[in-house]
């Protein structure tokens, strides 16, 4: 199953690169690194594109022992550590497009495992896809919740409103009491079927994301805006940072750790920005999205 | 000492936003809110100004019962709490000057009492002020420095090189293996003297500010500069996002508790850029900040 993952990971990584390239005309920059412990991975970056203005796609597949930190926190979340060494391999991806009609998104498949390769002690999958527009068009939410669910709904319908569910309470930014985005998807810990089956449902989600996001960016990318736009987006990018530094578990425990700091960060977006006490015009397109950020919606 | 303080952080409230008005030629917008557990604050705030891009100086008093969380933070810090009514009063300062040559600085004091007011069970003063420097200037950092030893060697030789130490552990972003900045003092929990004594040091650390740091302002604030300095600016406040999201305690705590977000966020600078795995090039002013930031030095 590690093998498996590891290559299922890396082409899904080539597959969406390319795509991304192609639309945007500027190839990923590549860094391949290694992990001082064990395992390394492969860093793809796009900065100052035309229409990604910074993005990330990064795959990485690391082992060793679980640091005394690691531990606590797994046990934090109700798993049981009897062997601390680990294997994990997973892709993550966030791309911030230009064009403030545009959504952010973001993507993460990973598995993970625990005790000797030929005996796990424990193992499981997490992931998820999620949307971040500045302004929001309902058809494109649609579009992008449909494809995610008619993924889910071929492995198990009880998936998509439970994954859904879990998006909208994992993506909310606490201390705003508003989600990130528009949500999607989100799993952790998923072992409720045999190996092969949870593999190839995490599989599925890396499949359906050029076709749940594809369609937007395209869609999007080259409507005209002017500076309001532009603002709005830098103040919904510090939200986005508020997120992911001070909630986001991944981006905690990546720099409570010795993860790589430059793959943990790509996440961040190119500039955010900050005003005080910012409320839009009522009735405006930024308050339109602003209210369904206060109270997630059903998509689908 | 309740009164003391509140009437020592609000003159003093007065007296710096007074001055960086006239210095900026636009004036602090001014909220009073009200804490519904009990106290409340005035939050002044300067965006878009000439000198400054974006700064605010607060001061608060609040009192109430303990959270649990807020109590167990505290025992975190080996504090002992009997008895869980609280007083707290301070005032807490962020400048960020819109020239890339003008350094972002930090202030804050404030006043901390458990119990009830006739007979607290515990009180304590904390407090600190610190430099962030877009660029080094040798000069302008031992002057900072400077006045700041002078105050506290007023009041105890060993409080400078204790609180600058503290300063410079208190201040590091931990990820980047970085300091904030360069530093300053930086005092939690102190009680070591009688309360009179305590507060007269503290209160000396809030007239210190404007002589520390509005020189520097003043003669650094209309430095040419293109777009090079601007950009490196973007990316220092970068990392000071970074420093206040994930490792500050103050915001942290500001942030999971009922606290007046606004007021809380509001150190956060008007822009922010994130590069993917950026370093100035060598021997360039950019890495001689750096530098610095990567190994603390002694001022004075």
């Amino acid at each position: 199953m590690r093998q498996r993952m590891i290559v299922r990971v890396h082409a899904a990584q080539d597959e969406i690169t390319a795509a991304l390239s192609a639309i945007d005309g500027q190839a990923f920059h590549e860094d391949l690194w290694e992990r001082p412990g064990g395992g390394g991975g492969r860093t793809r970056v796009l900065e100052g594109g035309d229409v990604i203005e910074k993005g990330g796609v990064n795959v990485s597949a690391v082992h060793g022992t679980l640091s005394e930190a690691a531990a606590q926190s797994m046990r934090g979340r109700g798993l049981s550590i009897d062997d601390p060494r680990f294997f994990a391999t997973g892709l993550s991806l966030v791309l911030h497009p230009r064009n403030p009609y545009a959504p952010t998104v973001h993507a993460n498949y990973r598995y993970f495992e625990l005790g000797a390769e030929a005996s796990p002690t424990a193992w499981w999958f997490g992931g998820g896809t999620d949307l971040t527009p500045n302004y929001l068009f309902d058809q494109d939410v649609r579009h992008f919740h449909g494809v995610l669910k008619a993924w889910c709904d071929e492995h198990d319908p009880a998936y998509y409103p439970r994954f859904k569910e879990w998006c909208d309470e994992y993506f909310l930014v606490r201390h705003r009491k508003e989600t990130r985005g528009v949500g999607g998807i989100f799993f952790d810990d998923l072992h409720d079927r045999s190996r092969d089956e949870v593999f190839a449902f995490a599989s599925g989600g890396l499949s359906a994301f050029l076709p749940a996001y594809l369609p937007l960016l395209e869609k999007r990318k080259d409507t005209p805006y002017a500076e309001r736009e532009r603002a709005w987006q830098g103040l919904r990018h510090g939200r986005y940072v508020e997120f992911n530094l001070v909630w986001d578990r991944g981006t905690a425990f990546g720099l409570r750790t010795d993860a790589r700091i430059e793959s943990v960060l790509m996440s961040l977006p190119q500039t955010a920005s900050w005003a005080y006490d910012h409320h839009p015009e009522p009735g405006s397109p930024e308050a339109a999205l602003v209210e369904v950020l206060k109270s997630p919606r059903d998509w689908v």
